[in-house]
């Protein structure tokens, strides 16, 4: 009469969420959860591009797992998933193997360089707690190297790849940065060089025309160059190679052109499109009743569109209230739910005080937008951790 | 009747105390005095391995020009001096050529590397805010690597050459900063190492025996490791081979070996002892009776030892004090004085809270010799500003 084992692997949005959700719904009798994490903490992805700027220290992004999950009710693994074997209902971790009846694939993305030469080797990418501080003291250290080196302008020159969600809004928090850092290795303004590449013919592809228009003045104002139309050819040790054969020489290249989903789910040997797992309308696995996938590792068709959500924060957590209910609805013989994204809003960030977004059909702008960011940033570390979390964790303004 | 010219070449400890007192020992209408820098900062030499270890920022070590010397009697040129011809009576800078009638050459030192093979290019040195910010930065980023590179060891290993003055007192703040840095990148302390390596039997070589012992215990105790009777054979980009054959493998390598005078001064013909020009009792050039050296360039021999002191902060700012009434004399037909130094004593910093130090013969362990390394400082600022400055730039503990 053992108990059932759950299993999530992964502590982003979907796992932790998943995590905090079945300890609420199911007794410690009920069950035996385990969530697996590579390290002991969770993080807020949508928060990184700050701490890779350089303007929120990256212990403001992540939280403890044992200050989210209570560890009476939830045991906790701090490895690393090598491989999924999903006949043997077996994860392998670096250390252990682990059994599971139920598991929750939760494992994130990896970025998608599109077969662009030289990308994955040259270009830092904005995905963990440890690559944001590389990215933050590669910055800091190439901008201390110009003054000793003959102030050669490609140490000044940070290159950021696609103008997506995470590319537009981490030019935005440089724009406030780089200030900061002239002042401090007294370097002039007008010498440092922030240039967004993007191969569409727009930044922030498929938002709204007037919002895109207010975010590239707003931008462009602060210094931020852009390069639409312009797919990257080549990246290597020395910049970037454009397809029109124009070379830019820059010591900082960070992509942020795209995701996939984690390499180690179609290794598994699940069908996947681009590392994603088109699942079920209650998030199962198809084919595998007692398998479930959140956040990054699962593609959602938004119907009306015809067109597959963007994996987001908002929809992670969304799905990790119906994996739960789920999970206990298979459990006690009950009727799963099917699971509808409830898109409250979009609001991309462009620095201190300076956001654009919609909110059903109303656009924000400026300190409005700014302001609806944080709300959804501290409701988040609500559902989280409470009204604690949000006071330890929250970008308050309290005076 | 055009006024005489004195043209002071560098900013440093020789360099502005020669400013400040012809600023007060000389009326405006009695000479046009011309001081030369790099930079519109004079800094604080005997402070920058704090600035390269990080535990103090450098904005407290830089002060600038016009808050030191009333530019309405100083004229201030910031460029850097290119040669000195000594026949013509000119010196050239990278922008313009000045003229004189009075030198005083105060251009401070070079590293002193000893024929060591790969050291110039493969070692930083502490030597000017933009190397000590560098400094800071690449320790910084090279354990910011660690995580994000598979934990190579040598990422965090950082390798000191040299255990005189500076070697000792910048181990003993790097000491005092590695804990921060495995906190702020997730590292574990003893996955750290700090070694001193030095060719000499002992560390702080002609330093009393019982404070060096002190040192190396106090230094022992927080981490670091010595190498004594140690030579350095060769230094690559991967670390430093030991005359022994052993290679130490370090992604971050000071040199603190030793200095030498600027090689300016060499080049313009002058007669040099490692770049250091022996010059007369009253502190002028032998053989030109209008040019004064000050400081590193200068070699003053004690004759109760039968050997040159060291070239200290201490006893530059004495020799701007001889310079400037020597000077004064020199207009006005008067006698020029001797140089005598007046070793009030000497204390090393071996982190925050510690040091050893002698004044006159009394030995000074821990928080003593520390407060009366603060008190040094401290004098040094009011000598240079009075207690405004003190105020601004000293290390004060107020509350």
């Amino acid at each position: 009469m053992s108990k059932p084992k759950i299993l999530i692997l992964g502590g982003g949005y979907g796992g932790i969420m998943s995590a905090v959700r079945l300890q609420k719904e199911l007794g410690s009798d009920e069950a035996e959860i385990t969530l697996v994490n590579k390290h002991n903490y969770h993080y807020q992805t949508t928060w990184l591009h700050e701490n890779a700027a350089g303007t929120l220290h990256h212990d403001k992004t992540r939280i403890m797992i044992d200050n989210i999950i209570d560890m009476n009710k939830v045991n906790f693994v701090q490895d690393t998933v090598k491989e999924i074997k999903k006949d043997e209902k077996l994860v392998i971790l670096d250390n252990q193997e682990l059994t599971y009846d139920y598991l929750i694939i939760a494992l994130g993305s990896d970025p998608e360089t599109f077969g662009i030469q030289g990308l994955k080797e040259n270009a830092f990418s904005i995905r963990s707690i440890n690559s944001v501080r590389k990215i933050r003291e590669h910055i800091d250290y190439s901008f201390a190297r110009y003054n000793n080196e003959g102030q050669p302008d490609e140490l000044i020159t940070i290159v950021v790849g696609g103008a997506g969600f995470t590319g537009i809004e981490f030019v935005g928090e440089l724009a406030d940065r780089v200030p900061e850092l002239c002042r401090e290795y007294d370097i002039p303004r007008e010498k440092v060089r922030i240039v967004n590449i993007e191969a569409a013919p727009t930044v922030l592809p498929g938002f709204d025309e007037e919002l895109v228009e207010y975010a590239i003045n707003n931008l462009e104002r602060r210094g931020v160059e852009f390069l639409v139309s312009t797919p990257i050819k080549e990246c290597n040790e020395d910049g970037v190679i454009l397809a029109n054969g124009e070379e830019i020489k820059a010591a900082t290249i960070v992509w942020t052109g795209g995701v996939r989903g984690n390499h180690l789910v179609e290794e598994a040997g699940f069908e996947t499109m681009r590392g994603r797992v088109k699942v079920d309308k209650d998030l199962r696995m198809p084919g595998f009743d007692y398998i479930f996938v959140a956040g990054d590792c699962a593609l959602i068709i938004d119907e009306e569109a015809n067109r597959p959500y963007p994996p987001t924060a908002q929809i992670a957590i969304q799905q990790a209230y119906t994996i739960g209910r789920n999970i206990k609805a298979l459990m006690n013989g009950g009727k799963l739910e099917e699971f509808k994204p409830d898109i409250k809003g979009t609001v991309a960030s462009l620095g201190k005080g300076e956001a654009i977004g919609k909110v059903g059909n109303k656009k924000l702008f400026g300190a409005t937008a700014s302001a609806m960011k944080k709300v959804i940033d501290n409701r988040y570390l609500f559902l989280l951790g409470g009204v604690p979390m949000v006071i330890k964790k929250g970008k308050l303004k309290l005076f």
